[in-house]
């Protein structure tokens, strides 16, 4: 069974980015994403701490090292002073490469 | 505090698949799994642009490399040609390993 | 772009232990946590096969070596024995390391 190495990128930040990020992140390269809804704390306190209990978003995108890093980059650059936003990165091996 | 390696075997698919992936996982000899609903854009275009939010998911199971692979071997047999499906695989260490 | 490495924690449990466990984990020393509603089957049978969709969380921490092993080891010597837990560990970097 061929495996390749590629970098899985999670972001977690606020629901109401992901139609901004989803954009950014397809124009930077990746193939793919995955979103699923999320609640936490992090950096700028608790949110959905009440009733609203999907406020954050968790995404993960399956790609190049170099597509994770220049993603990361550009979400670093434009978002991370103004919203709560976490990033990290984490080794994959992929079942079918061309699809990421 | 004792700590083994396993395997983390993450599947992104459609959500109609649920119940036929579970019967597949528990066949392939894994213990457990996590689902949890998702939406997102593959190989095959975006999914729940709309109103249907819940159509994707995904399923992770601690295991064994050996059953990792023979799950991820059936899956990219029987469903790749003709449903969205992603697998990954990543080194996870688990405290209690008796459970995977 | 300075990346640094740390632990992602991963812990599946049951719902109503989420109030409970995130105290403990910031108690320990954690700064932030992700939470994702699941459902799924682990040692303890099988989870929501009916009505109830959301009975299991899935809490991620990003943090130190040092503070995963700290939550891991308290979690597992109050809860493992009466509860449905699993807790795996992996390498992840992280892009703005003070957060964590």
């Amino acid at each position: 069974m061929p495996l390749e190495q590629r970098k899985l990128l999670t972001i977690v930040t606020e629901a109401a980015l992901e139609h901004e990020l989803v954009g950014e992140i397809e124009r930077l390269g990746a193939h793919g994403h995955t979103i699923t809804d999320a609640r936490g704390k992090g950096g700028r306190g608790i949110r959905n701490a009440g009733w609203n209990l999907s406020a954050n978003i968790r995404i993960e995108v399956v790609c190049t090292a170099e597509t994770a890093h220049a993603i990361a980059a550009a979400l670093r650059q434009r978002y991370y002073g103004n919203y709560a936003m976490i990033l990290f990165f984490s080794d994959v091996e992929v079942l079918r490469p061309e699809k990421f």
